[in-house]
């Protein structure tokens, strides 16, 4: 193991009682994803050994979300709240044997950044701690510096006039060597008015050992803990100004940066349009030049250059779009694969399928993928003309150069260049469409 | 008749010329309602025997709407616009009888807040004003307040240069003893500038009679009126403010509160999620847990715990979904009882219909429950699975457990159990297409 | 040509490397208009006899746009960019012969008003500058004005202390008499660190031949330019105020202003309704008391008085909406005239179409104008009852009082008052649903 290895931990156990929820704190969403998720964002960019989420309210729930998002990340319980820094003991065994620098993070503080976590991951002292000048530092601890470096964490209701007039704060974020916080939390006691252990504690006995303490301060914007619905739905409207105003610097049209919502990994390339009202869910990559029109909702799909999707199209997980393929109003893409060219115009349902290049799909087609027990598949060959209306019955494939007659139902494998219908003659009876009026509005009247 | 007794008068006959509209001022919507629906819920709060309107310019509009709001709400003709003390003197022949305090409210001013409003009806004068302290004075009518209670309302243009520094403002609503307030319209005059008949005449009338008069003091936001356009916009933008930090407040998750648009009466339980851009019409409740995506719109639907619904989805009066419902995109609900589990997921138009629990909707499905003439129902039993593009021509029935083939026209009921199909049998003529298609290109060269 | 002939010639050759773009600057769009079609729009609202174009980066993708904007609006190239007044010089021999008044604009300045270019149209000096008090002058030429006038342009690199702290800065616009603009032309010299030719230069030129040259100020608003994304955004932002604000002020009620978007050529008339989440693009008239619900997107289309639109309805270019039509959700009109009273409520294209007075069309309905190679008319008469899901295959011709059976695909013409079916009759198989449903499970846990 490196000397510069790293490991991080994540508190994610409180329950977030001002939330008013159910679930728990670290699930609710921000850019798509829940918190915790952003917690794990920052920790991979530190490129760590080991990942240790701490559990507690909600453990299973939380588990399972971690290991959606995060399969090599370990989660850990911590079946009572005591305390900050009996929840990083609960992460001790997860990290035996590991020697390198630990950083506690916290699920429910989204904001802090890469180049801030560099900082505290490359400082040279042995335990550093995230500090923030705070505008009103209110009730937050206070920092003690001296010319030794970090002398103390000063809870605020223990803190003097003089002490409370500091505006350094404690973010709560820390780093330290392996081997001292395995020391000093042993040394950790819970004598203090909520019986709890404190990982504010550790910088003084930190120093009572002779280990020097520093801090590194970072914007106050980045410490942005959410409490509330109220915080979470201000720290939303922050995330998106961030991530618009960077896809704006990037070279991405935004005609109304306002209605565009981002997920925490969508990618937009230069000299792409996106128009109002458009939503990036989670898993999002768009090209270069790709117009995305208004009123769109996109998750896990791919757009490629010179496509052009929407208005009020909808991409679900697993569509990709190839070079110019147009994707028109009412129309939902799921699990499905647009080769270059290929024109989805007007009310569809294109879902677990394969369509070749070029190939033209009729208004109201529908891939007919669900019997009630399984889902099938697709498969449409290039240059396909289908017809308005057509069902595609999967599992079923159309050749290339083949084509459907509008209204048809497709249960049958279509060769290449095949024409297949399956539809009544039309017929027409004069005169019924005025005697059958007449009728219903004389029973209306009847009744 | 108890002396608690309470009557509203609410003042609903003004033009209101700066809307540059046809339609009459208390009928432009805000929160999905017209204005003076929200001076009747306001009123409602008030637990009142007797509600009357005074109608004006546009009386019939006006009082077609107040029946279809509030069915035993009385309006009255004021036919010439004469004043606010006129206005509320044809309110008195539908008061006859009547003993007990009545309260003045506008139908053009829309945020009085019940507590305010019980304030005025508890407090133990004879006649108390609504006052606020105005941030900016300007043109409003100052309260003269003494040791012995308000002295009298005295108007802007007949106010010195004294009087104009009291910040103490007259919103216009008034609550008073009926009694009282019969024997002083009779003495008001209209000997003014305008000719017309005050309200605010009546505190010093009150006074030289020898009752007590008081002032009920309200944040100046309560008393906003709405003149133009701009002002009921930016009225429209302050009732969202205060729904949506509400709705915050009691637990609902609203990912971006600022394109969430609520109806006056719209009720979200605990843990509800909504999207981005979801508009609530009139009639709407979301049981706790419930998740709207984003571009939804509902009005007089009910959607109960663990439903989904969205995104593009449309729930009009009528809609109600039962337990763990998913209602996905472009798809409309009318009219329609959806038990729990049933899944309708794309491209989907339900209306007069009732479906039983854990059926399945295939994509296309279409009700068709108008012959031109009448609308027919649809029911469809339990553990249903509806082909995609079945059209379900009304009335008509689908037992329990049965199935319908994809692309099927179905007219006549469907036995429990059975599957039901109506579609011409696949044709498939090989090199067809490339002919067709080359027939095709060579017409279009030859033209 | 008149003592009063205008000229415009209009600078459109800048990169705009800081829009990250490989889109030419002017290209960008702003009220769903190229940038250059703002200053286009600006410069006919003086009347001018000829406008002139210069291109430079990008100038055959320009020349495209400019020609689809204005077909009379002459282009010339600016074949290396080497300042203002080399890029006016270009224009030049388009104007040959021109006798009157030159004004120059700039193709990324979309806001000068008309009432300012008026202004500068008719000032009486030879050669008139716009000017503007700038809120903080930075980096701006300064405009040194004394008794006879403007004396020259001074740029703020050659400025010292006291020409800094002059507060009137040059908008660039400049409005001359065409003979002595190509005099002064000829005599600009590069001879600065940039070794570019400026009009900047020509004031002080003109006065040195005698001439009086003078300021006309407007708005500092007026004279933005647009140079990065964020610019081009918050330029948006602006455009849409103005817009929003100015159809209130017309009698339009606009729910949720800041989600309803304009384009530079919208008109909508008085009491018309606008829900949130509206996007007009180009083209659009809205006539008095018609309303659009949320979510829906307008362009080049026409609503007429007591039309509904929406919710989720897009209208293409060339939809016209007669009186009292209802085009209602999930339905797309490209192409085709509603008469008085049509109805389509939901999921349907029509596309190159013409429908007759109230006819109603079915849910599920599409026009098949495509067939792979050309496109072709459908013509329904008045009175028609298209059933849900009809597939009309164009050409085709639906009678006036026809009706056409729900499922059927219409390939034949239908006479007046006739009905026309085609669909398998429906076959009712007992407990085959659930001998299905059995097998399909079956099969599955076999896997």
């Amino acid at each position: 193991m490196s000397e510069n290895a790293m490991a991080v931990v994540i508190l994610a156990a409180g329950q977030g009682s001002r939330m008013q929820s159910d679930l728990p704190k670290v699930l609710h969403r921000l850019g798509g994803v829940p918190l915790v998720g952003h917690a794990l964002a920052a920790a991979h960019s530190l490129d760590p050994e080991q990942i240790v989420v701490v559990t507690g309210h909600g453990a299973p729930a939380v588990a399972k979300a971690i290991a959606r998002l995060d399969p090599e990340a370990a989660t850990v319980l911590q079946p009572e709240q005591l305390g900050t820094g009996h929840a990083v003991r609960q992460a001790l065994p997860a990290l035996e044997g590991f020697e390198g620098r630990v950083i506690v993070l916290y699920g429910d503080t989204p904001f802090i950044s890469p180049e801030t976590l560099a900082a505290l991951a490359s400082h040279p002292s042995d335990l550093v701690v995230l500090g923030f000048e705070a505008e009103d530092p209110g009730r937050y601890g206070r920092l003690i510096v001296t010319a030794q470096g970090l002398d103390r964490i000063v809870e605020y209701k223990d803190a003097d006039a003089a002490t409370r007039d500091i505006a350094l704060c404690n973010s709560g974020v820390m780093a330290l060597d392996a081997g001292l916080l395995r020391r000093l939390l042993v040394r950790l006691t819970n004598d203090n008015a909520s019986g709890e252990y404190y990982l504010t504690d550790l910088p003084a006995l930190a120093r009572a050992e002779g280990h020097r303490a520093d801090v590194v301060i970072c914007d106050e914007d980045e410490t942005l803990g959410i409490n509330t619905r109220a915080e979470l739905a201000a720290a939303e409207a922050a995330f998106q100004a961030r991530a618009r105003a960077r896809a704006m610097e990037d070279g991405v049209t935004l005609t109304d940066p306002a209605s565009t919502f981002f997920a925490l990994d969508t990618v937009i390339g230069r000299d792409a349009i996106i128009g109002p009202n458009v939503v990036f869910g989670p898993g999002v990559t768009i090209e270069s030049g790709a117009e995305i029109l208004p009123f769109c909702h996109l998750e896990g799909c791919h757009v490629s250059a010179g496509a052009t999707v929407g208005p009020f199209a909808r991409l679900r997980p697993g569509a990709e779009l190839g070079g110019d393929v147009h994707v028109g109003n009412f129309v939902e893409i799921k699990n499905a694969v647009l080769d270059e060219g290929v024109k989805v115009g007007h009310l569809t349902y294109l879902g677990d399928a394969h369509v070749g290049e070029h190939s033209n799909i009729g208004a109201g087609t529908i891939t007919c993928n669900y019997d009630g027990v399984s889902k099938h598949r697709t498969v449409i060959g290039p240059r396909a003309f289908i017809g308005s209306d057509t069902m595609l019955v999967a599992p079923v494939t159309v050749g290339a150069d083949a084509m459907t007659g509008s209204g048809s139902v497709i249960t049958q494998d279509i060769p290449d260049g095949a024409l297949a219908i399956g539809r009544a003659r039309q017929a027409t009876k004069p005169g019924l469409a005025v005697r059958l009026m007449t009728a219903l509005r004389a029973a209306r009247e009847a009744r």
